[in-house]
Parts: C-alpha cells; sequence; structure tokens
C-alpha cells in the first residue's frame, strides 16, 4: 500500500494544548456539535435537537430499513443477523436517561486539549425507546469464554492517523445489566440520522462515548478490546506517558439555568433586584440518588470581580421529587432575594454514594470529567431600562 | 433609574475585528447556535436538530398553549386577540422553505467580526405548516396609511448595551406576499421550543433573521421601523460609518457534501482513488430557478498547498429535478475521477435572475452575506489503510 507521506490526515501533526484562545479546528468541531441550551434544563427530557450531540465522524448513510441488519457473532453459539422487525418482537424498554460528553467542560480548563471546545452544554436527559440488550445476546448463546462485548458503528474516518470505525466495548457483565439497550426510538420518535439511525446502544450511567451510535455489529470475544477509542481516546491521563485508566461512569454534577437576561455576544447575564428562582438538574451516573444540591452567592467587587469575601457559605436547594427512572436527572430550586451588585453563582450536587463535585477542575490532560461546581456571573441591577416600545 | 456604569452589559466596550483566532465569546456562540451537518444534504428536509439555528437570547418559556395569543394591533380597524385553534382554522399552508443565516460564512472572512463564528453550516430545509399571514392580517382589515408590520417576539436580552425583545418588520407589500406564514408545525410536527414554539414567522426567501421565532405580536405602523435589529444589527456595510444597506433576501449559493473520510480534529478529507459522486444542494432567494451549477476540480502542490494551475476549469454539475417548492434548494451532483494527489473542490450556483456566487468574498463589516464559492480541500490516496478488523 502506497500513501502519500505528506498527508496530514493518515500522518497527523503531534497535538499540543492550548491557551486562552481557540483554533479554526476548535471552532468548527463546536459548528458541528451541538449541545443543550440550559434555559432548556426547564424540561424533565430534552427536545430533540437540543440534546448534546457528539459524532466523531460523518453521520453515515444507511441502508434501507428493508435491508438494515444488525449482525451478532464472535464467541456465541447462534449466530444472529437481525432486521428492525426481528428487533422489535422482543419486549419494549422505555426509559429516561440523562447522558453527558465525557468532555463537557473541557473549554474551562486552562491549558486546553484541542478537541471539541464544551463549556458545560454537553448534556440531556431522552426518553429511548428499544429492548434490553441482555436479552438479544441470550438468544445468541454466548461461549462461557467470552468476557467483552465490542460494539461497531457505521462512522468511519480518522483520528491521529488511525482510519477506523467507531467501536467500543463493554465487559460482558456491564453489558449484561438490564439497562443497557438497543434504542430505536427517542422521545417517542425513530431515531433522526444524527442520533444513530436506525439503531444505538444506550448504556445508562455511563459518559456518552459507550453509547454507540449507528449500530451494525456485536462481536463476543475473551479477548481485551485494544480499538482506538477504548483504548487511546477516552483514557484519563495526567501526563502524556500516563498509561491511564478508562473513562465509564458519568461523575456527579449539577447545573443552573443562567437567571436573568442575556447579552447577545458575550453571554453575561443582567437581572433586576428581587426575589430570583433559580433552579437545575442534577445527576449521577453511579445509577443511585442524588442527596442534595448547595447553591453558594458570592458577591464580587463591581470593578474588579475579585470577591469581597473569599468563603462560600453553601445553602442547600429543594430537590423537586424523585426522577421515576434511575438514570435521568432530578430537579432543584432556590429562591435568591437579589440586591443590586455583582455576584457569582455556584451549585453543587451531591450523590448517595457520597461523591460530590469538586470546586476546581481536576486535572486530565485530554480535559476529560470535568465535574467542577458550575460558576455562573450575574449583574444585578435595582432597575433595568424598560423594553423599547416600539 | 440608577445602573451601575461598571455593567459591561449595559455598557458594552467596542467590538473589534479579530485575527486568526477565536475567542471564549466566538466559542460559547458556537455551541449554542448549531447548523447542518453538511452530509446531511443528502435530505431533501432536513431532520429536526440539524436544521440551522440561530437564537439572539435565552429560548423563552411560552405560556400553556390554552393560554397564549398573537396580538395584531396598531393601524388596523379590527385588532385581534387570536389563540392557537383560532389560526389553525385558516386554511392550511404548507411549504418546503431553504432558511439561512445572513451570517453564514462570516468564519471565512478576515478580518473577521465578533459575532457567531458560521463556517458554512447555516443553513437548512423544513417543510412548514401554518396559514398564510396575509389572510389573517386582511382579516384585522389594515388601515389604508399602513404601510410597515412589525414582529415581536418573546425572546428578551441586551444587544451593543440595548436591551429590548427580538422584532423585526416587513413592508406591507413584503408582508401580503402568499408564501409568507404563520408556521406552528415544522417537518409534520409541533415546533419544539427551539424553533420559535408555539408560533413563529416564516418569510420564504429572505436570510433568516425575517423569520421572527415565538412570534407574540403584531403591529402595523405608518412609520419606518427603527428596533435595534433592523435599523443595527442586520445591515450591510463597509465601515463603521457607512450608514449601510438592509439585509433582505438570501444569495445564492450552492454547498458541496465533503467527499471521502474526515480527520476528526481538522475535519481535513482523505478518499481513495477511483469514481467518486459530488453532490450537494443550491438555493437563491430570489424565488427564481437555479440554472446551473458548476465544478472546478484543481490540483494543488502536496507539500505546499499550492495551486498548480491558477486557472480553474469549470465543468457543469447534473441538476435534480426542480423542487417542487419554488423557495426550497435543488440537488446537483457530479462524478469526479479521483486520481492520487491533493486537490480544491469548488461549486458556484447561477440563478436565473443571473445572480452567481464570486470567488472571493465580498467585503462585508459584520460578515453579513458572505456567498463565495465553497472550497474543500481532499487528499486522494491510492489506496486507504484497511479498516482495523478487530
Amino acid at each position: 500500500m502506497k500513501t502519500n507521506p505528506d498527508n496530514p490526515v493518515l500522518y497527523p501533526q503531534e497535538r499540543k494544548h492550548a491557551g486562552d484562545y481557540f483554533s479554526a479546528s476548535e471552532v468548527r468541531l463546536a459548528n458541528r456539535n451541538a449541545g443543550i441550551h440550559l434555559e432548556m434544563l426547564e424540561h424533565d427530557i430534552t427536545p430533540i435537537g437540543m440534546h448534546y450531540l457528539l459524532s466523531h465522524f460523518d453521520i453515515p448513510s444507511v441502508p434501507a430499513k428493508e435491508m438494515w441488519r444488525l449482525d451478532i457473532g464472535g464467541l456465541v453459539a447462534q449466530p444472529q443477523s437481525l432486521g428492525l422487525s426481528d428487533l422489535e418482537s422482543y419486549p419494549a424498554l422505555d426509559q429516561a436517561v440523562t447522558l453527558e460528553c465525557a468532555g463537557n467542560g473541557r473549554a474551562l480548563l486552562r491549558p486546553r486539549w484541542p478537541n471539541m471546545p464544551w463549556c458545560l452544554e454537553a448534556v440531556g436527559t431522552a426518553r429511548w425507546g428499544g429492548t434490553s440488550l441482555g436479552q438479544i445476546l441470550a438468544q445468541a448463546a454466548p461461549d462461557e469464554r467470552a468476557t467483552t462485548v465490542v460494539f461497531s458503528g457505521a462512522d468511519t474516518g480518522v483520528d491521529a492517523g488511525h482510519l477506523h470505525r467507531y467501536e467500543r466495548a463493554l465487559s460482558i457483565e456491564d453489558a449484561m445489566q438490564e439497562e443497557v439497550m438497543l434504542a430505536w426510538r427517542i422521545n417517542e420518535q425513530p431515531l433522526p440520522p444524527q442520533h444513530g439511525f436506525p439503531l444505538r446502544l444506550v448504556v445508562p450511567g455511563w459518559y456518552g462515548m459507550a453509547s454507540v451510535k449507528w449500530l451494525q455489529k456485536i462481536t463476543l470475544t475473551d479477548q481485551p478490546f485494544n480499538g482506538h477509542q477504548q483504548a487511546n481516546t477516552y483514557m484519563y491521563r495526567q501526563s502524556e506517558d500516563d498509561p491511564g485508566l478508562p473513562v465509564s461512569r458519568i461523575r456527579v454534577r449539577s447545573l443552573m439555568i443562567p437567571p436573568g437576561l442575556p447579552d447577545y455576544l458575550t453571554r453575561q447575564r443582567v437581572l433586576e433586584a428581587g426575589e430570583t428562582h433559580l433552579m437545575g438538574r442534577a445527576w449521577s451516573g453511579a445509577g443511585v440518588d442524588i442527596s442534595r444540591v448547595d447553591i453558594a452567592i458570592q458577591a464580587l467587587d463591581s470593578p474588579t470581580g475579585e470577591a469581597l469575601h473569599a468563603d462560600l457559605e453553601w445553602l442547600p436547594a429543594e430537590m423537586s421529587d424523585a426522577a421515576n427512572d434511575r438514570f435521568s436527572w432530578r430537579g432543584w430550586h432556590h429562591t435568591w432575594h437579589a440586591s443590586p451588585g455583582r455576584y457569582r453563582l455556584y451549585c453543587r450536587a451531591t450523590d448517595s454514594a457520597g461523591d460530590t463535585q469538586p470546586l476546581d477542575a481536576r486535572w486530565d490532560r485530554a480535559g476529560l470529567g470535568n465535574n467542577a461546581v458550575q460558576r455562573i456571573d450575574v449583574w444585578v441591577e435595582e432597575q433595568l431600562p424598560r423594553l423599547d416600545e416600539q
């Protein structure tokens, strides 16, 4: 095989951390990969088009529905080749699941790894319809030597010089969990192309990289899986030569709907003094309850933006009724009597396993798993200018 | 009224043109405002969630459907206050409309105006359902002095220090065009929140700023409308002191689906030598046919990326059947026999009014109306590495 050694797709340059300004590559990724508008946290279920999406490569063209097959092979006694109508004949599973990208918050780290520059919008909760993966796997009669289940998507491209299909693996124990599903519906509709039409894996509790879209093949094996997206990209690493730990479950996090009105360009916020309703959502991929969300409101010095008091005073937010679904976020709210000035608002979730959000981001070389407490700066004015009446 | 003079939302700093690197503000806007993935140009109708969206402010919370009203007032004999069921009793209108943001292509201009840094993804074609605006206006019996129709959305915020609702106006002649519609359905579904639920204006042929989302009030007047989004933002200007010309209809444009496989980070493209199917869409807001799309394929020097020949040789693409709807894009395709090397691909549309895309962007201070010919750089290899088979 002969390839051109000047081709930077196949022979890429080394990636380097970046500082305060963003590159054209990062902006192209930000234009492609869409996130939730935080004000849409008001909805239990995120509307289609507002649920975050990260697609590594192009959205693939898939065969017509009648032609499409899911193949299950490898260490199984009964290899399967299933059409969508075969899958639909299994008992239905319908669950609200909060999914988050492992790179959420990457753009808030310094120095910043060049990749999709998510601020905090890479999250969403959808109602997924489909069937339990475990039932389908049981039908294939896995060999008892099988330890690993590899999921292959139809999406293909190059990353760091590796040409590959998007593929991820789960241990057979994780794959057999009752909540792990093959989904062909989202929010009562067929999957749109960008969400993995016609079929995707949904792994509740795990960061989104596990939920392989455009699923076309499942392979059982007794070997560890070392595909690029398993062994190279989604690893927590402190430094380049750190062998790393695999990214798996979603770390506990809460987000607040930014109160008041935005400035179009800067998204800075302004609001009128008085009773202000703060609300948001909290979740944890551990499949446990959110036990509390705490709020802190810090006065800032107007001209400099420095905190007037270093210590944060945390106040418990009121929690909404527990979510019906174990892997869905939970609402919270808090009333703030805002007086004129400049403030920084914080929210911090703690789950019933005792995990809580750090105030400052833990370092990760590729900006993964940053669940640091959100900060929102607001300007409170005694009164705002009246709306232009034309 | 007392506001804090240090508040940068109400008293913003002067905007300045930027160069090669993007600011955090631009990236926040890119994360919020989503565009089409160009490979989705394969669909006649853009799936929800892939149609571009630009929202100036937060998506507003709107009253429950039963409480919601559209008010029509000003210079009318019969002011109206209409519920959704009132609107639904008018004859239905259903049309496929290509909408594009006036800022599409802004990020490709140098120097670059700080605003949403669209590359080329701010476009989409939806099937809008609703009713003709003209019929509703006729019901209100406009006074013959009325010259201008002002459309007020529920979305509110600050831009360049102006606190305002999003409002735009049309001349009464433009507003009465049969294709101008009040839409409450998109692609056979109720509008999702981000597309203007429950009601939006759709002005076919015009850049998207005219199609006011979250419409709540229509006002007829005999005065020119000088709201911020009419008189300040959407104006073609050569320089700061240029009084400017209003942005209106969508300039002719074509886009190509980037062929081959992407690199995840840089979106550079690689493909195997051989027959390559190039395809895309073309449109013009003049409400006239696309008469032709031409393709040029330029060989580049591999190490430097310089063109080996300065002259472009244009070849006509094959046009798909004309779109059924006057304001919907039209497909085109072209077969390229690609041999190994590095190439720049161009596509250029011409409409039946004789307008064609410029090869290089016309200067506009705010990066508006940039319909310059698209360029896609690709690396063609004799053979690509085989896909990892795990």
